[in-house]
């Protein structure tokens, strides 16, 4: 099966394009009329090193594609617009496993109003998805980047941390999951396979934040990047942050801390945002329209540089050793 | 050497933002304020596919990288803007090794005006580069898609073709050079190795074009892509094509055909257009002005569906069996 006739398979298959997509999928380029300001951010995903065949359906491989760059633009407050795919397809890639990647990406992309708007198809020895997505908003100023917290700003975080990571952990080892129900187990593995692009929180966030960066790397190494783009320091409690159900079971089974895997662990893909107090009660009624998750305070900006996470009793939480682990702040 | 040390290192190297980019590289995302209508291409090369380490410097594969992706604009009409840019890097990836694939892209961007506004880094096991890239244009109607070409246009090409296939044949069989001088086979591994976006003549044919692409196919298949999306015939005169210096002795070298080379070839990157007849005049000397390549009328448009490439004696070119070659016409 060559490339003119998968690509041909793909067009069949796509809705029709948004509304700012004049020209979609099938030119030398898409053409659109933004209007306003737009937002740009690419991401890739790589088997054996983000994901494994097997671990997680073809299907959900799309959708992790498309969610990890979505994520993105959540953070910049944006409304998601248009996304073009490359795809690396290694030569064991059937045109069923082909059609099931574009099945995963088309259907998030319908659930997130995403125009499918171009790609390229080549060979690559391992299965390869980089995703660029292009949001959307009325003008620069209502899209929130990584600086811009001020001292005095509320930290808050979306919806809980520490699911990926534990549900990594269970896809490492599955007899970890005998400690918790199914049903837990079955959500941990899915923040970790099938993340959701805080999108429609996002939005709410940017109409008061001062920043705003999404949980990739981890919240240590996140929160690190927004105080140094920031210029000040995070004080985060270490009590205050939302740990997802199940954490704590599969963390003492696996003989980890809870602590690490919320702070350390990475790709829970919620939104870290720094929003002055009074802003709060509007932020938290917006996100509660908005219907996509929860919103808890975790802690303050200070003047100063570096993240700081605090235990109960006073102590900061050891952070050295943790992969993608920020520096700890200076003295 | 970390993924966060790089980014430090390539961000020292990044030089001023595009007027248009509000925030470049480093946020979660860019922020640009298009104006106008925006065009967006994406381009994918991966190591043992598209390029060999060895055959091309780091550099210059950096710089084929983001030529590519901006061919596409080119064959828009659009002029270049931003670019965005997934590294997929091996293990035996040196520090030195990215700076130089960094130095060739910031290199051709610089040349073409283009911002690099964004991207990412990744592990992956072979290397490679996906470049997104997106251009502007005042208005949609200022941009040219494949579709519109109407029976009674001419057909143009910029520049030279075979080129690139001829250098292809060289690189894979260095003993072929002896048929030519020496600056002529340099000048024909370049055409392979580091091909030139044709954006200013991409510009100049977009004020009276009907509809144009690039080579990157090889002229039968790309002509082909024209005539179905425009739902016309192309009649294309063989002996017309402007078949690059020194084609015809590495054809005759290797046992090839030299028509062969230039319209079955690919990797030219050369743009072909239908224009009114009326307006070749004026797409010349504007052409001429942008000072970048030559323009050559190659055949015409007519009612119909299919490509032909004729031969002198009227009789049409055996074009079965080529890779990636198009389906002769319907008779």
């Amino acid at each position: 099966m060559g490339e003119f006739e998968l690509l041909a398979k793909l067009r069949e298959r796509l809705p029709q394009d948004g509304a700012r997509v004049l020209l979609g999928s099938g030119d030398d380029a898409a053409i659109t009329v933004p209007g306003g300001a737009t937002t740009t951010s690419v991401d890739a995903i790589v088997e054996g090193v983000h994901f494994r065949r097997g671990e997680s359906e073809l299907r959900t491989v799309g959708r992790k594609a498309l969610a990890t760059a979505l994520s993105d633009l959540a953070a910049m407050g944006a409304e998601a617009g248009e996304a073009y795919v490359v795809l690396g397809a290694p030569a064991d890639l059937t045109e069923s496993d082909f059609l099931a990647l574009l099945d995963g990406l088309l259907e998030l992309a319908e659930e997130t109003g995403t125009t499918l708007a171009g790609g390229d198809l080549t060979r690559a020895p391992a299965l390869t998805l980089a995703t660029t997505v292009v949001g959307h908003a009325p003008s620069p100023e209502q899209l929130i980047s990584r600086a811009g917290a001020q001292p005095g700003d509320l930290l808050v975080l979306t919806g809980e941390i520490g699911g990926a990571a534990a549900g990594r952990l269970l896809l490492e080892d599955p007899s970890l999951a005998s400690t918790v129900p199914e049903s837990t187990a079955e959500r941990l593995c899915a923040r970790q396979l099938d993340p959701t692009p805080r999108l429609r929180s996002g939005r709410a966030l940017a109409t008061g934040a001062h920043a705003m960066i999404d949980l990739s790397d981890g919240l240590g190494a996140d929160a690190s990047h927004l105080a140094e783009a920031s210029g000040v320091a995070l004080r985060i409690d270490a009590s205050s942050l939302p740990i997802a159900k199940g954490v704590a079971e599969i963390a003492a089974a696996a003989a980890r801390e809870p602590l690490e895997l919320a702070a350390a662990g990475g790709e829970d893909y919620e939104l870290l945002a720094a929003l002055p107090p009074e802003r709060l009660g509007d932020a938290s009624i917006q996100l509660g329209e908005a219907a996509e998750t929860t919103l808890t305070p975790i802690g303050e900006v200070e003047a100063g540089e570096g993240v700081e996470i605090r235990l109960p009793g006073g102590k900061p939480l050891a952070t050295q050793g943790y992969d993608h682990f920020a520096e700890p702040a200076e003295p």
